[in-house]
């Protein structure tokens, strides 16, 4: 089964958006079995689109479109798409009136443009889109006109996610499902480790993996901040048995690296942990600036382990909500070891929470010095035991700042409950 | 000038990351003139990786790969782009010594695998990469073997974004202009709304830009949550006062709704506009979790306008810190018009900022009822004017909800701020 995926949108080109359908759609139709071997972005140019999708069709059974159904002049897959093809756009009374509810529940006024998005192609499948007005189209050719000899499929979807996402999921998922089914099961695992470099985890498990790669094992290496990720994956009979097998030898040679056997984030993985001990957090953050409580509440079920977050970047807030002593922050500064220090325990003690978590560093682009340059951070972690400080050097841009850091107080207090203090 | 990119990695195809260097390198190739025409991902295998690098260059001038120079087993763009250009591999002196020092300098041992990465197809200039161990590589094709009659550059990247970045801006950008400069310059501007929905946005800008169109001017739209771009381009000569008379057109016709003239975000307009009246902002976050915290400590020089933020997930936390009534929270809830008051209040208060916001909502997917189904939020802005409290409804997943809200929140108080209060 071959698939490929076209987005288009010149706001791609220029880079002014980031391409999410990409790899969501890669994933849940990977899941599935339905592995996706090229995707292609062009602008919304009637020719760029039009080669595009003829060059996709001609290779693979399933092509799939993102984007240029929308209501402005820039929308023009639809028309396009239904031109080559030699169909007639006819207007849709389910759609139209669609449409015009859509708007009416929400008091707001029609534009009279937006009924464009009720032409449907001669012969198309209307794919339903309840959180917006573009229907997405199903179009089986048979035979294919770009692929001699063969049928296919050209499945179209709107570019806004809110719509794209239950559409794929209720609709398309079905439809393939249905009309092109797998044969033999597509097995992917993904785990995760954290505090070691991308070649030390290959010197640790390809050896012992070797034997499963002739049964078919597929295997792959990612790194990204503060993470690596090992892909195992098979495509064929007994593939199970073999992705699970070669879990367990990476399991068994990544040891407490290892912080997730799917891939979850570290932080599903520390809710978790919580959750089943029953035990709460505290956050108290300075240069995170909230990404750390974000991160957490991002994870369903957060409500019941983390009790709160306290974002200190003035020095009154630290002393205020966390009780950080002046003469603390006049004798070493903001960003110090006490500080820290003083700021998980002040956390844990005014949240009444089991553990709590602080950092304070200097994220940058200023603000750094010869002894503590831009960089520099201090991870607190207070608990019953008392409070221990680690101090790392994560010399990045801002964003990546955070998110290395984030990953760094995650796992502090990941391989502590893990060492089952 | 055509260039295309072409992005390897099984784990783009299976969905396991997201392509960050789509959007990161478009965008810095638009911004010098240097239009991406078309941007194909595919997995790492030879033949995949072989068929688009040389469709690429067949339609090609410049063609730039990602991914696959790394030293782990999966890693075989070099190898592969080298063998069917008939080039040789050499072992480079001065990228080995590079990666011995690396290692060195970190004080880590060096994986043997890691020395691959030293190999340099003949006669490509080496990239080189202060962050990492995988040089990049420019190969200058003269003739271009897959496009008779033309010259070409083939310019291959490593994978990791921090690598990636600074070498296409230290190294990449340099080279293009000294080897391919543009004749006549791109001006592109993207403009942000927020309040207003895309097809809104086209009613009131599209005719009165009509007669720029035919001087050149390229138009596109784009929504997302909570947002809606209008980009204006041109590449011609005039092309700058071109998209300048389309800008003030914009201004005038989208008014309040414009939160900017660039593509920033709004949290860097509420950075600046705090930032010029010298004022203070304080937050209390329920729903949102701290997603509104870091992204205004995203911008640079947020420290000087954020006084701090509570993430008061337990009513204990609203009461402790932000003098929420115990009264309050039985009589109306912790998702309440008086508990988002009180909050809001409460957090200015306790900061001695100018203004504070406050959030309490249900972010789903638990918690909802008939009266507050999920979705529903409570925005409060407090300043000297005492306390208003919108209530929104944001039925959408966590992820978007948070940012939906985010996006509103930010609103209420660039509008307060506009309306000079």
């Amino acid at each position: 089964m071959i698939i490929e995926l076209v987005n288009t949108g010149t706001e791609l080109m220029l880079g002014r958006v980031l391409n999410t359908h990409q790899q969501w759609l890669c994933r849940q139709l990977a899941d599935s079995g339905y592995v996706v071997s090229r995707q292609v972005a062009v602008p919304d140019t009637g020719s760029a689109i039009l080669a595009a999708v003829s060059e996709a069709l001609a290779r693979a059974d399933i092509v799939i479109t993102t984007g240029g159904l929308g209501p402005t002049s820039d929308d023009i897959t639809r028309e396009l798409i239904a031109g080559s093809l030699g169909k007639e756009l006819r207007e849709d009374p389910d759609v139209m009136a669609h449409i015009r509810q859509f708007f009416e529940a929400r008091n707001r006024r029609m534009p009279k443009s937006t009924l464009v998005q009720a032409l449907i192609p001669d012969g198309a499948l209307v794919l339903k889109n309840p959180h917006g007005t573009a229907p997405g189209l199903a179009i089986e050719l048979r035979p294919n006109p770009f692929r001699p000899g063969n049928a296919g499929w050209l499945i179209m979807l709107p570019g806004p996610p809110r719509e794209l996402r239950p559409m794929f999921t209720d609709s398309v998922m079905p439809l393939l499902r249905c009309v092109l089914p797998i044969a033999s099961a597509f097995v992917c695992r993904t785990l995760r480790a954290t505090g070691i470099g991308e070649s030390s985890v290959e010197e640790r498990v390809a050896k012992p993996l070797q034997e499963l790669l002739q049964d078919g094992l597929q295997l792959g290496y990612c790194a990204r901040p503060g993470q690596v990720d090992v892909r195992l994956a098979a495509q064929t009979s007994g593939a199970e048995k073999i992705v699970n097998r070669a879990v367990a030898i990476v399991r068994e040679k990544l040891g407490v690296y290892l912080y997730a056997e799917s891939d979850a984030e570290i932080e599903d993985t520390l809710v978790s942990l919580l959750s089943e001990r029953n035990e709460t957090l505290a956050l108290a953050e300075s240069c995170t600036g909230g990404y750390i409580a974000h991160r957490l509440t991002n994870v369903p079920g957060a409500s019941s382990v983390l009790l709160g977050g306290l974002v200190t970047y003035s020095n009154r807030a630290k002393e205020k909500f966390l009780g950080v002593r002046s003469e603390t922050l006049d004798a070493h500064g903001a960003v110090s070891e006490s500080v820290a220090r003083e700021m998980a325990q002040g956390a844990r003690e005014a949240m009444l929470s089991n553990y709590a978590l602080s950092v304070t560093g200097i994220a940058g682009p200023s603000g750094g010095s010869d002894l503590k340059p831009v960089g520099t951070v201090f991870i607190g972690l207070a608990g019953h035991f008392g409070c221990i400080v680690e101090r790392n050097f994560n010399p990045f841009d801002r964003k990546t700042f955070k998110e290395v850091t984030a990953q760094q107080a995650f796992d502090l207090l990941r391989r502590k409950l893990l060492a089952g203090i």
